[in-house]
Parts: structure tokens; C-alpha cells; sequence
């Protein structure tokens, strides 16, 4: 099993994607992802998040908010615990990353982005007035199979048509 | 590194602790600890607790809440995420435990247990109106030596005299 981070950065209306097209073997190929990545021995959520976002973009999060957790579980790969979190206050200069090309992308224009199925579920439940959420997604292959929120199965579709990709 | 989950079920101003006295080589020998255990393979947090919650109790939970994630840091155990749950909804008869003595504790008199000095920290998070805390716990030997509430480091003394063993 993984543990993991991911991070939205916002600013101006738009999260900070990153397009996962430089790494060999990424399961993420083509992808739009936020930042983030495996946690190292020690670390706090907050730490690794940090600690991925400094070196992923070159900015330092401030108090970026503990969101989520979403457990990913995959005929492919093994279990991760992702630890989501979204910031809005970092300092410093965009720099490129060497996993993909870094984008700021308006919020209204996600749907349009080749992103994994279920993340449009996390990206809504980002813009809610949540505490905290549980989400538990079961891929097979890409597709998207299974979704419970906080122990509740989601019943299909999981996200409306205009936001999906055309 | 290790995910566990930890649950505070609570009954009439009491909370479910576990006197942790029948296993060997336990790490949390004599300690009073709440309810749970290893994640399995593809279980969420919510997942896990419940079965950890049956599987030591009897109990079903209903709806536990999710309050925190603690990060526990040892110089003699692995990197531990343990996700911490509050539950007051539940059914079912109470069994007895094989890792120790099941017990009703007054949430008054948790102070007088024998429990980690850590725990006094998330006990009082848990009576709090915060929505999720990340706690990072550092232990050298039994000897709580750093502790940080969502990335602030805490100061001593972590809890007042009067909440500890005499």
C-alpha cells in the first residue's frame, strides 16, 4: 500500500495542472494532474505535500488545507492513500517540471482536461463547503467501477455530462 | 510504513478503551488504548474501523466520524498514519477482546489511564468543535520529544498536570 499527496493550487480562478507527458511508464500518461507524490519516511501529510510542491513547481505552500483522503484501489496497481489538499496562499516562482508540463487552468475549463474519471468527483467536492471527505474509488483498467463517499456508495453518473469531456 | 485506523466509541460520558494486557511483544502493553487495527488490502478508513470495531467488540459502528490523521515517528517502529474516528451511533453487544480488557472509562477520568503521552493531545482534539487535525507525534523510546498540529509545532507541557497519572 501508498500513501501519497495531491495538491490543488489556486489562484485567480485557476488550479496549477500539471500534464503528465515526460515520465516513462507513468500510470498518469496524458493525464492532468495536480501536484504531489509518495511520501517519504517521516513525513506528515503536510510535510510531503509541501516538501512535492516546492520541488515539483518551485513554490512553498502556506498552510495549504488538509481536504480529503481518497483511497484508490486498481485490478493494476496496488492501494493508495492519497491525502488531498488544496492551497491558495504560497510564495515563490512557477518553475518547469521535469514529470510534466506545469499549466494554470480556469476551474471552469477542468472538464474539458483528460483527467481520471473519479477526480472529477474530488474536484467537486473541493468547491463544497466539506470539512473533510472519505472518497473510495475502485478502478478496472481505466474505467472507473466503484465510488463510496464517507462509506456511502455513489450511485451513477458520477458527474454531469457538460463536464465531462467532449 | 503502517495505516492503521483508532476509534473513541462513546457511551453516557464514557469512552470504550481497551486495556491492552493479553497479547505479547505488544508495543502497547499496560496502555489503555481505543478500539482498531491494520488496514487490509483495498479497505477505506471508514472500512477499516468498522470491521476493527466488530472484530474487538461486537460493536457496528454507524457513520463513524473521521476527525484526524496522526503521524506517529519512532526510533523503534515503523512510520505509523493512524486515522482517528469518533463513533456515539452504534448497535450490537459487547464481547470480549483477545488483545485485552474491554472497559467503559468516564471521559473524566482519562487522565488517570495509563495511556501515551500523545494521546492526551488528540483526546482533548476530539472534545474540540475542529473538523480534522493532522497530528505529527515524534517518540524517542516512550518519550514523546516533538509535536505538531497541522504543521505548528506545539509546546510543552503538551497537557496540564492535572490531565495526567499521578
Amino acid at each position: 500500500m501508498l500513501n501519497t499527496t495531491l495538491c490543488y493550487i489556486e489562484k485567480d480562478g485557476c488550479y496549477l495542472m500539471l500534464h503528465r507527458v515526460k515520465k516513462v511508464n507513468d500510470v498518469n500518461h496524458d493525464k492532468w494532474v495536480g501536484v504531489g507524490g509518495k511520501f517519504e519516511d517521516g513525513e506528515s501529510p503536510e510535510e510531503c505535500v509541501c516538501r512535492e510542491a516546492l520541488e515539483e513547481t518551485g513554490l512553498t505552500l502556506h498552510r495549504p488545507a488538509y481536504r480529503g483522503l481518497v483511497t484508490f484501489v486498481s485490478d493494476r496497481w496496488e492501494t493508495e492513500y492519497m491525502h488531498l489538499f488544496h492551497a491558495s496562499d504560497f510564495s515563490g516562482a512557477l518553475l518547469q517540471c521535469d514529470e510534466g508540463n506545469l499549466e494554470w487552468v480556469p476551474k471552469s475549463a477542468m472538464g474539458q482536461l483528460n483527467l481520471w474519471e473519479g477526480d472529477h468527483i474530488f474536484l467537486r467536492l473541493l468547491e463544497q463547503p466539506v470539512p473533510f471527505f472519505s472518497l473510495k474509488l475502485v478502478y478496472r483498467g481505466d474505467e472507473l467501477t466503484h465510488a463510496a463517499l464517507n462509506g456511502e456508495t455513489l450511485s451513477r453518473p458520477y458527474c454531469p455530462k457538460n463536464e465531462r469531456k467532449p
